[in-house]
């Protein structure tokens, strides 16, 4: 089958990449649409040191199982079970887990992927596949609020403009809360006014440190100590972006203001599929390109432009 | 008056600086003794722009007011009681404040200083000064127990066995958590085993991410990377180090591992003086030299050796 696959050194497209096989549990999917995330452009770069088939969004189509030729999104993390972790119910921190197209399990810019069968939850007919290829992203953003307690009334930022800070934000909005975005594309600031969603252009508001959570969306190392500027004394900062390189970043405020940085990965993806169902998240506008799985390389390039927010592959 | 001050490039014996006057609602306090700590440590190389008479840690006798003649210990923090964060209940984080020894206020290493009344907590006659001088720290120490949940059972590690983290494994054990004490010193390992806290040498111990609770004392950039190796997923890590120098520093375990990173600063006086009333804290061990006001600046040298835990100033 044809697969983008990075090999630790550059990312190519395999016209003849071996069929998957599923083990017991598993079941094999048909990719349908797949999303290129941040995490696949870090990982490209060499983060987590992972080699194989790239790429972790997706909405496909079960070949087997109980959901057999029904369409399916999954839930990225392959668990064991029965670890410390998975035994004290936080399963997607499995001590032995492999995710798919980030740890030691090929990925969805494919035309077939491997799950467990336990990870895919059905997507209703109402939901297109442009919708569904966004559940994944969606789910982490949904997971901001069931980390951090927020009130109507709380002073919500959301630092980054792009894919998860658009989503985050929306689903902010629909949870009853008045967040406001702060990013630095009007392109995509645009988007989100015409959503009803405050936002500004990070150039023209002074961070004050009265904010009572903001949630850091920006995918760069500086987007923490920007978050630490706007936050308020015993207020929250929600980490999104996984930063490894720290180099200027003063985090002395996190001490002396006695902030929360609450680390946020994975989320409920069950719930994603339920909010899309209903209606109340729009992912067209974020949709910046689709390419066909034969151009998966150059999809994964025009992902990491500044202008671009969603880019899809299509096998 | 005698004073040590610190004029932003050094840091001197002033044998007559000039004798502090009170405003409205403060008041004098002779200085019986003081101790040296690490912020006194950051402020001499330039941390926080501060200049003037250095020291926040201190048991004096309240010259005027209703505490005059009495033993008194202070809260550092002197508030306008009208901001944002006054009015929210967070005096400690007051936009307005000036802190003793730390910022925009003279200090305690002098033969006087001035503090709001209301800052004032009185001594029990039980509690000698060499104990009651360890208040301001022992709030802080106390401070962790207020800002996480733990409970009978949590694995708790406390990372640094210097005068922060002797004191936060004292209050911990006191509470009657278990909590394992990991530092560099044998000398400063052997008294928490005196007491029948559980401290083992860091080279002796592999971090396996299993912790519930990370107390992080070491007073280093380091500690913070240090304390995402012992953490579990979904743990919390309280960072009680300002670290302004994250060269190095990995933060992705943060999101990864999903942790909640908790700044936490200055506590609850009365209960620290409540404590050592009680008798609940050993204060005596940790003393590693008393000097004369005259030497103060020799004593804060000593303060930053390695081998010392707390060194006190006597005018």
């Amino acid at each position: 089958m044809k697969a983008c696959i990075f090999d630790g050194r550059s990312v190519r497209l395999d016209p003849s990449h071996a069929e998957p096989a599923a083990a017991p549990g598993e079941v094999r999917v048909r990719v349908l649409l797949a999303g290129v995330c941040r995490t696949d452009l870090e990982i490209v770069k060499g983060y987590m040191g992972f080699t194989g088939v790239l790429g972790h969004e997706f909405v496909g189509v079960a070949l087997e199982g109980r959901h057999a030729g029904r369409r399916v999104v999954g839930e990225i993390n392959c668990v064991c079970g029965k670890c410390d972790l998975c035994a004290a119910g936080l399963p997607t921190h499995c001590r032995r887990r492999t995710v798919l197209g980030i740890l030691g399990r090929d990925g969805a810019f494919a035309e077939q992927l491997i799950l467990p069968e336990a990870n895919l939850h059905a997507v209703p007919d109402s939901v297109p596949d442009r919708q569904a290829v966004f559940a994944e992203l969606l789910a982490a953003a949904i997971q901001v609020g069931r980390q951090v307690e927020m009130r109507p009334g709380s002073k919500v930022i959301v630092l980054g403009d792009g894919r998860l800070g658009q989503l985050v934000a929306q689903v902010l909005a629909a949870s009853g809360l008045v967040p406001r975005v702060v990013g630095k594309a009007k392109a995509k600031l645009a988007i989100l006014e015409a959503m009803g969603i405050d936002a500004v252009h990070a150039d023209a508001v002074r961070p004050a440190k009265d904010a009572d959570v903001v949630v850091e969306c920006t995918g760069t190392a500086a987007g923490l100590g920007m978050a630490l500027a706007f936050v308020r004394p015993r207020g929250t900062v929600v980490l999104k972006s996984t930063v490894a390189d720290t180099a200027g970043l003063n985090l002395a405020p996190i001490v002396i203001d006695e902030i929360s940085v609450v680390g946020s990965r994975c989320g409920p993806m069950a719930d994603a599929v339920a909010m899309l169902a209903r209606g109340q998240i729009q992912t067209e506008p974020l949709v910046s390109a689709e390419y066909p799985l034969d151009r998966a390389p150059e999809a994964i390039e025009a992902a990491a432009r500044p202008d671009s927010i969603k880019v899809l592959i299509r096998p």
